[in-house]
């Protein structure tokens, strides 16, 4: 029933501290952070929140019935989160590192770092990532076609694997294909820059534009990119739709800091999806069980809980089925989700979060900038009345409106991992 | 029913707009501040804010019988006010650093400059304040116990007097006792930094470290430290517990502009406790009265009343009580308070508000993160139909959940004293 006392807090401040610097959220969870044998459990329904289909109505989750949730609503306290700022749709890796505590303004995964995360691709230190979009090329070289006639993965595919055959002296080159005319290359070797303009010119009748670098670093990338098109080229000779290519979003590999560092937490992933994985493994989480289904997912929580201090279990199916316009799939996953939450529960864990790393309301067929309804749970949560999980009940619950970075911080106080701050 | 897709952004920031300068909350009110005969109460309960005992139940501010609160509540406006971030617990410091209106994370009041602010001694701004902890040193030097057999405040106290023995050339010397092991030093001198390592090194089997200044300023600080040090521990020979000393928290005088200066309000503060007389201090505030109750407190309020524009009005037993988790006390001194607010309301301050600098819940038995409850009465708050002043009530309010340091930007506003912003 208690929260431990928490000890002084013994970090100090150096005098020139003083008004030199600004500390941001990991400043202080560095300084403040404390070890205690909690346990904090973040359930993560991608796109949970929701609209309704008429002005009035019900969201999907206000019409799900959701005994459990509605049961954690009545304990615990509510909130709406904010992903980024009022307005801000973000995608999954925004919506993810705002409530792993990253601000998303601060911390900006590249593009190509995000797609070859979002295909299982593990990045290391030396790498440069960057998203490949076969094209077609007319005779003179110019672009007719900037998606390759919307060629399909199967005949993409096999393209892709062949680019493997590029070699650039000093760099390892690696080309994974995604998905229709899409493709992920990567460049590994010492020294290499992010910073590198795109080559699509976005129109069609010009030729792909030269990789061009805006430091020396990246003039080696771009220097490497073109050796690659260049072979490229000439493997993709006489093909109908993909004889060429274009190259965007270069970006080497973000630099996060660890969960372990800032929170001074040891953090499990329990999550399906490649991105979501990826996302997780670039915060230090450690990826958790080969679960396919959620509740494997659980049985996975269940096996590792006395190796973490920290779950973040992803579901997926809530935010496509809100991607597809499907309210009552998406209601049926919401009660799905519902259905896990007493396992969750009889773990026991210190802090219980459910939320979203945004909205995706059917009726938008798409990500949105609603707040997403937010609930949490401890002893010492200060419940504040609600009865029961939705929308409504959120965005006027004790936990207010608040962006989704300050989220990890409330995890942190309620788990007694943080010390007080200042005397 | 759909919403369309989104075209890409074509408006340009001119380049030298754009990042060159972000207003700070003082930067406005410096530029905005007017002049006129309103008076602005702000009554502090420390640690207001609280807990119930049993999920679902009562905290206790909304156990307390608090008729006339009640009354502010229902002509006012409630909120919750965040002392620093959301899952930021703050000291005394950072608490009302943010309640005056000094961002808590902008503005540090270093460790030896609050410990000296705490037993009431005037910071000047050629000092550099020391935490100084008494120690065991056993017959090599190393230290065998770092707070000197927990010696008592008894034992302690003739020896920090004594230590006022020592003299340094250039530099005025003050000892004072705190209690325990604890005393404070006070090194008043021209170009003293403050940048000076701890010289406790946190472990026993070890001689106390050298003090080492991170600049010239802090150099001389640090060379000014050590002959203390090699004075005090002669001074010190023979006595069986506290034979020696470590010095902590080397902070110069936090140079916070004033309310004067940056509101236009001259303030009074009316405290009972060392600590909040000395950090009203330091914002500028005169201390007024000698008040040592409550009673004496509002007293003191009435006699100044024409004095002053702004005053600072601290109750510390809230805290106290809470911190000894005690809530039926907690609950008695917030009725003891309740009782005085008609003699303030009959003075009829144009704005008056009753807040806290954190929360502490007799359920944690300490300071905690919680959002304050917060009330603001004025002729033009917008009162958001509150029946009651408590937790539940205030976190539905109509300031919804801010951040403290924006309290005062309220307070002035309802108070007719900040003029518009931009034309």
């Amino acid at each position: 029933m208690s929260v431990q006392r928490r000890a002084g807090c013994s970090f100090l401040f150096t005098a020139n501290f003083h008004e030199t610097h600004y500390m941001d959220t990991h400043d202080l969870t560095r300084s403040l952070q404390q070890k205690n044998n909690s346990k904090i459990v973040m359930l993560v329904a991608d796109g949970l929140g929701g609209l309704p289909l008429t002005p009035g109505g019900l969201t999907e989750l206000e019409t799900a019935k959701t005994p459990h949730l509605d049961g954690l609503a009545q304990r615990g306290i509510l909130g709406g989160s904010i992903p980024v700022l009022p307005g801000i749709t973000p995608g999954s890796g925004p919506g993810h590192l705002g409530l792993f505590g990253y601000d998303p303004l601060q911390y900006v995964i590249g593009r190509g770092a995000l797609e070859a995360t979002g295909i299982g691709f593990e990045l290391q230190p030396n790498d440069v990532a960057i998203r490949g979009n076969f094209c077609t090329l007319d005779a003179s070289g110019k672009i007719s076609d900037r998606r390759a006639g919307r060629i399909s993965s199967e005949e993409s595919a096999p393209l892709a694997v062949k680019l493997r055959q590029v070699k650039i002296a000093g760099i390892e080159v690696f080309v994974e294909p995604v998905k229709e005319h899409r493709f992920v290359v990567v460049l590994r070797g010492p020294g290499l820059g992010g910073n590198v303009h795109d080559t699509d010119p976005q129109a069609t009748g010009v030729p792909p534009l030269d990789p061009v670098g805006g430091d020396a670093a990246s003039q080696k990338t771009a220097a490497a990119a073109k050796e690659f098109v260049s072979q490229a080229v000439k493997l993709l000779a006489g093909q109908p739709k993909a004889n060429g290519l274009t190259l965007r979003g270069f970006a080497a590999k973000p630099a996060l800091p660890s969960y372990l560092e800032v929170y001074g937490l040891r953090a499990a992933a329990i999550a399906v999806y490649p991105m979501y994985r990826g996302l997780a493994r670039l915060v230090g989480m450690q990826i958790v069980g080969q679960a396919k289904t959620l509740e494997e997912q659980i049985g996975v929580l269940e096996a590792e809980w006395n190796n973490y201090d920290f779950f973040f279990i992803h579901f997926k199916y809530t935010d496509s089925t809100g991607e597809d316009g499907n309210f009552a799939e998406k209601v049926k996953k919401i009660e799905q989700l519902d259905a896990v939450v007493p396992r969750i529960e009889a773990l026991k864990p210190t802090v219980l979060i459910v939320t979203g790393d945004h909205s995706t309301p059917s009726f938008l067929r798409s990500h949105s900038w609603h707040p997403v309804p937010t609930l949490l749970l401890s002893d010492c949560c200060r419940s504040d009345g609600s009865t029961g999980f939705g929308e409504r009940q959120a965005l006027r619950g004790g936990l207010g409106q608040f962006e989704a970075k300050h989220l990890m911080l409330l995890a942190l106080a309620n788990a007694g991992r943080l010390a007080k701050y200042g005397a």
